[in-house]
C-alpha cells in the first residue's frame, strides 16, 4: 500500500463537473488501495477575482489581509472537493494549511515553510480516509496568523507534505502531459521526457518551463521527494522527477547522443532510445536587458552597480561586461532581468549616474532567452559548439550567454526565439520524428 | 471612551462600494474617539452561492465540509473591510471566528458558543486599531475544527463578543431604521421603537420579526448586553434593546395606554407620550397547523401525540385540545408548526393512526400568526379583550389563541393577516398619526 499525495492546480477544478471529474479519479487511487492525500488549489480564476475585489477597494492592499482574501479560495475547492469525493462512497475531509500543520514564517505574500506538522492528515489517513488539503496556505506560529506561500505555491504545499508524510510519490496533476523537451505550442514534436533528475528540472524551471513551481523542485530535491508530473485527463505516466537517472545513464561515459545529435539525422532515433544527455529546450520571454554605457573601467565599479540594483529590488539573472577599450577606459554592462522589475532598476541606476560617471542606460524588452538543459552538460564541450552552430544554421544572433553545470543559455531578439528554439530541438536530435521536424525551418513569427 | 461592537450583515457589504461605506462610518466611529470590533457577515449573496455550488456536486454535503465552504464568505468580507478601512489611514486587522477565540460545540450548521476568549481582539483594541471579527462562525476546541452557528449567527457573534469584551453597546446595523410596532411594509402607520426590553425582543423575534436573530437577544439577556438596533444609511438612533424600560414605566401602575387606545381616539397621542405597555404588532406567515380529528380522550393520549411530533424533528409552537364530545369520548387536538416540519410531521404521525386510534390527519398551510407585544400584559385583562375587539370589528375570525406573560398570539386565515396587523396596530394607538392609521380599513389582500 503507498502513500500518494495528489496535487491538483485551478484549471483542474474550474467548475463543479470538474470537482466531479477530480474527486472521481481521487476515488480511484483510494480504492487501487492507496493512502492518498489531495493538495488543491482555488478554482479557476478565483484568485484573479478575489484580487480584483481588492483592487476596487484599494491600490494597496496590507499584505495580512490580502493572505486572507485570497485563502478563502482553497477554502471553496477544498470543502467541495471533500463533498464530491464523499458523494462517491469514499470518506474525505478537508483541512486549511493551519489545520493540516503547514507552519510558515511571517512574510505574507511569500511565506516560506518552516515546518510540517500533518498530525490530522496522519491520523485522517489512519483512519482509511482522504484527506483534502488546502495549497498554497500556512499559519505562522508566532501569531496564528494566516500566510500565503506566493506564486506556485499550491506544488511546494504538495512537495511538503509528502516530505513531511514521507509519502511514496507526489503527483503533480496538470492539463499537459507531463513535461516536454519544449514548448509544444512552439515545437509541434518535442517530446514527453520520461525521467528528470531535479537539477535538470531546476534548470528547466528556472529557463521559462512553467510546468511546475521552482520553489516546489528545489523543496523535493532538498528533501528527497519523487514528483511525478502527470495528465489530470490521461492515465498514461507523465515526467518523473527523481534523484538520479537511475541505471539508464552512467554519468562518467561519453555522450554519443550530442555527438550523433548534432552531425548525424540517422542515428537519430537510435540515440534516442539510449539515454540522452539534453533533457530538453526552454525558452523565456519575460526578461529585459539593461545596458549600462560607457561605464569607467575601475575596481569596484560593477559591485558599485549591482548594490544599486539589488537595493532596487531586482532579481538579476545574466550578466555580461564588456571588454574595456583601451584608448578610453570606459567598458559596457548589460545584464537581464524580469521586465516588471525594469521601470525601478532603470530609475535607481539614472539617480546614481553622476556618482558612478556611466554615460547612458538602456533598457530592452524585446529579448528572448532559450536555455538548454542537459545533466553533464559541462564535460562535453560538444555542446556549446553543437548550439552556436544550430543557432548559426538558423541565421540567429546571439547576444548573451550564460552556462552553468546543465544549462547552457543565450538570449536572442524576442522575435527569433521560436525559429530558435525549434532549430536547437531539431540539431540535438529531441524531435520526436524526422518528418515533423522540419516543420521549424519554414516559421517563424 | 466607549467601547462599541458593531455588526454589518450581508446587504450592508453586498459590493465594494457598500464596504467601502461601511469602512467610512467605523472609521469615524473609531476617530470619535470609541474602541471599535466590528462583526462582519459574507456579502450579499455570497453564502447562497457557495450553497449552490455544493449542491451542484452532491445533495446531502457533509455538514463538516458545507461549514467549512460557507466560511469562505466572511473571509473575504472581513479581509475587503480591513483593507477599507486602512485605506482611510486607520489601521485594522481581520480575525477569523477561531482568531477571535469564539469557541463552540461541534454540531456543525448550528453550533452553540461555549465561551469567547478575545485575546487578539483585546490586544488589538489596546493597540488603536479596529478589529474585525468574522461573523456566523466559530471553532471546536477538541478537533480545531471550523463551525458555523446557522441562522442568525453574525448577530450572536456580536452579542457574544460584546459580552465577552464586556463592551458599552453592540450596535447591530440593518438597512431598516430599527424595531417598528409593526412591518411597515404591511403598516405604513407603524413606528419606530425607541427603546424595548429584552423580553419583549424575545417575544417580537420569536413571533416573526426579523430585524434581530432570536438566539441573539436571548444571550444579550443573559449576559446584559445592550444592543442597538439601527441603520447603517443613516445617523438617526435606533431601537435600544435593554434590561428595563428604565424609569419611564411602573410595572405595578394601571394602564392607561391600553384602556384609552381600546375605547378613547382622542386620548391616543397623549397616551404615547406616557410608557406604553405595547410595544408592537408582529406577524408570521411560514407557520402551518396539523390537526388530528377523532382522538380517543384517554390519559396520556396527547403525551403519546407530542412525543411522536417531536422525534420527527418539529418544533410545535401553539397547541389547542377541543373540550370532547360526551357522546363519542373524542377530541380535536390542533397545533402549529414550522411549514417545513410538515411533511415528516404527518408522515410519523400517519405511521402511529393505527396505534392511536384516531381518525384522520389535517394539514392547514394557508394561516397566519399575528402577535401582540408588550410588558406587563398579563395583569392587564384589557389588553386581551381589545385585542379580539379589535379583530371581530375588523371581521377577522380567530382560529387560536396562545398566551405568554408579555404576548397574545392569534392565528388567522392566512389572507386576513395583514388586515388584523393593521386593525390592531391601529386600536392599541400605535399609529404614527391619526391620518394615516385610517387607510387600514380600505386595503385587504
Amino acid at each position: 500500500m503507498a502513500l500518494v499525495v495528489q496535487k491538483y492546480g485551478g484549471s483542474s477544478v474550474a467548475d463543479a463537473n470538474s470537482v466531479k471529474r477530480v474527486a472521481k479519479r481521487i476515488a480511484e487511487a483510494k480504492r487501487a488501495g492507496n493512502d492518498v492525500v489531495v493538495v488543491v488549489s482555488a478554482m479557476g480564476d478565483t484568485t484573479d477575482e478575489l484580487l480584483d475585489l481588492a483592487a476596487q477597494i484599494t491600490p494597496l492592499p496590507p499584505q495580512r489581509e490580502l493572505d486572507i482574501l485570497l485563502t478563502a479560495g482553497e477554502r471553496i475547492s477544498m470543502s467541495l472537493l471533500a463533498m464530491a469525493i464523499t458523494n462517491l462512497g469514499v470518506k474525505a475531509k478537508s483541512f486549511t494549511g493551519q489545520q493540516a500543520g503547514l507552519i510558515t514564517d511571517a512574510v505574507h505574500g511569500r511565506a516560506r515553510i518552516v515546518d510540517v506538522v500533518p498530525s490530522r492528515i496522519r491520523e485522517t489517513i489512519e483512519k482509511g480516509q482522504v484527506a483534502i488539503v488546502a495549497g498554497f496556505q500556512g499559519v505562522t506560529t508566532e501569531t496564528n496568523d494566516v500566510t500565503t506561500l506566493g506564486r506556485g505555491g499550491s506544488d511546494t504545499t504538495a512537495v511538503a507534505l509528502a516530505a513531511g508524510l514521507d509519502a511514496d510519490v507526489c503527483e503533480i496533476y496538470t492539463d499537459v502531459d507531463g513535461v516536454f523537451t519544449a514548448d509544444p505550442r512552439i515545437v509541434p514534436a518535442a517530446r514527453k521526457i520520461d525521467r528528470l533528475t531535479y537539477e535538470e528540472m531546476l534548470e528547466l524551471a528556472a529557463s521559462g518551463a512553467k510546468v511546475l513551481a521552482l520553489r516546489s523542485v528545489e523543496y523535493a530535491r532538498r528533501y528527497g521527494v519523487p514528483v511525478h508530473v502527470r495528465s489530470s485527463f490521461s492515465h498514461a505516466a507523465g515526467t518523473l522527477v527523481v534523484g538520479t537517472h537511475g541505471d539508464r545513464i552512467d554519468p562518467n561515459a561519453p555522450a554519443p547522443a550530442v555527438a550523433r545529435a548534432a552531425g548525424d539525422g540517422a542515428a537519430q532515433k537510435e540515440a534516442e532510445m539510449e539515454a540522452p544527455i539534453i533533457s530538453g529546450v526552454a525558452h523565456d520571454r519575460s526578461e529585459a536587458k539593461i545596458t549600462v554605457v560607457g561605464v569607467p573601467d575601475v575596481p569596484g565599479m560593477a559591485a558599485r552597480i549591482f548594490e544599486v540594483v539589488a537595493a532596487a529590488g531586482a532579481n538579476i539573472d545574466m550578466i555580461v561586461q564588456n571588454v574595456s577599450a583601451a584608448q578610453t577606459g570606459l567598458t559596457d554592462i548589460s545584464f537581464t532581468l524580469p521586465e516588471g522589475d525594469g521601470p525601478q532598476t532603470m530609475a535607481a541606476l539614472k539617480s546614481v549616474q553622476d556618482e558612478l560617471g556611466f554615460a547612458s542606460l538602456q533598457f530592452d524588452d524585446q529579448i528572448g532567452k532559450l536555455s538548454l538543459v542537459g545533466a553533464g552538460m559541462k564535460s562535453h564541450p560538444g555542446v556549446s559548439a553543437a548550439l552556436f552552430g544550430a543557432l548559426r544554421d538558423a541565421g540567429i544572433n546571439i547576444e548573451m550567454i550564460s552556462t552553468s553545470e546543465i544549462r547552457i543559455s543565450v538570449v536572442t531578439r524576442a522575435d527569433s526565439l521560436d525559429e530558435a528554439v525549434r532549430a536547437v530541438h531539431h540539431a540535438f536530435g529531441l524531435d520526436s520524428s524526422e518528418g515533423e521536424a522540419v516543420v521549424y525551418a519554414g516559421t517563424g513569427r
